[in-house]
C-alpha cells in the first residue's frame, strides 16, 4: 500500500549542472540547476528550468546560448555554492576561485575545472509556470582527457557526477555499476 | 585542456524513470525514459520526452495523463526491458510479472513493486524534433511506507533509484552521501 505525500517536485535522481552565461557587459556567470534533463535525440537537445527572477535567465534570452558544465563530487560545495549565491551581486568565478572559459562555439562561459561541460544554443523557450524552460540544442561535448574512458567516451566513474534530492535537500554521488543498458533486460521476454 | 566529443546526447546523471499509461483498450503499458526531469515548481510539473513511434506516444496523446514509477535498483533489468520491449507486441507487466496499479487521480497506472511514483495530468506537448516533450503536472507523489524516512519524506537511500548514463549505456545505483543543499555551499563567500 503506497502512502500520498503530496503533490511535490520529488524524483529521484535529479541532475546537478552548472549553467553558463554571459550578461551584458560580458561577465560570465554561473548558477546550478537540478530542473532539467536531455529531450531531444534529433536535434540533440537538452532542457534546464530557471525562474525569471534569476540573474542566467536575463543572459539566457539575450544571448541565446548557455553552457552546462558537470561538477565532480569534489566541487559538490562549489555547485552548491553557485545555486545559493546571485550573480546580480557577487562574481561566483571569484568568490569560488575557479576559472570561466569562453566557449568557441557558443556565447557562453564553461567552468574549467569541470570535467565535462555542453556547448549549447538556445531553440526553444517554453513558459511553463514559476519556471521558465529553455530547450538547447547541443553543439558539442567536451571533456577533461582524464575521465575518457572506452571508446574516448567520458567514464561516468571518473567524472563523479553529483545527483540531487529534491525536497530531502541531499546530495549524493554515484554508486555502484548495475548492468549494460539495452542488454541486461533481454533475459525477460 | 578539454577534448571535444563531438554533439552527443551525453550528461551525467540522466534518470531511469518508467512511464505508465493504458491504451485505447485500458491495457496497461510502461516504458522508460531518460530523457526527462522535473521542469517547474508551480505547478507543479516534470517532463518527459518519447518517440512518436512509442506505443505510450499515443496513450499519452489520448489519455492526456501518465505516472511515472521509479525502480529500484533490484529491479534493473525489469526497468531495462521496459526499454526493450514494445506494448504494440507485448504484455510488459506479464512478461516481468510486475502488477499494474491503476491511479485513482488520473487515468493511467503504475508499477505496484516499485517504490516512488508521480501521478500526472497532461498540460503541456512541445514538438522538439525526434522526441515530443511532454509535461505533466504532478498531482501527487505516492510512496511505499518502507521507504519513508525523515519528515515523512522518502529516504533516497531507500528507494536506491537507478542512474543512467547516455552514450556509455550504463545503469548505476546511487553512492555516498555528499552533503546537505542550498546549506554546505554556505562555507564559500
Amino acid at each position: 500500500m503506497k502512502k500520498s505525500i503530496g503533490a511535490k517536485t520529488l524524483a529521484f535522481p535529479t541532475p546537478v549542472w552548472i549553467v553558463g552565461t554571459y550578461d551584458k557587459e560580458e561577465n560570465p556567470n554561473v548558477m546550478t540547476v537540478a530542473w532539467g534533463g536531455i529531450c531531444c535525440s534529433k536535434p540533440k537537445s537538452i532542457n534546464i528550468s530557471l525562474r525569471k527572477a534569476t540573474y542566467s535567465y536575463g543572459n539566457i534570452v539575450e544571448r541565446k546560448a548557455f553552457t552546462i558544465s558537470i561538477p565532480s563530487e569534489k566541487h559538490v560545495k562549489e555547485a552548491d555554492y553557485f545555486g545559493i549565491a546571485t550573480g546580480k551581486k557577487v562574481d561566483k568565478f571569484a568568490a569560488t576561485g575557479l576559472t570561466p572559459v569562453k566557449s568557441d562555439l557558443v556565447d557562453a562561459p564553461y567552468v574549467k575545472e569541470f570535467p565535462l561541460i555542453l556547448e549549447c544554443k538556445l531553440i526553444h523557450t517554453i513558459e511553463v509556470g514559476l519556471h521558465t524552460q529553455f530547450i538547447g540544442e547541443i553543439i558539442d561535448v567536451k571533456a577533461d582527457e582524464s575521465v575518457l574512458g572506452e571508446k574516448g567516451l567520458p567514464d561516468i566513474e571518473k567524472v563523479r557526477p553529483i545527483l540531487f534530492g529534491p525536497e530531502i535537500r541531499t546530495y549524493h554521488g554515484i554508486g555502484k555499476y548495475l548492468g549494460q543498458a539495452f542488454s541486461i533486460g533481454k533475459e525477460i521476454s
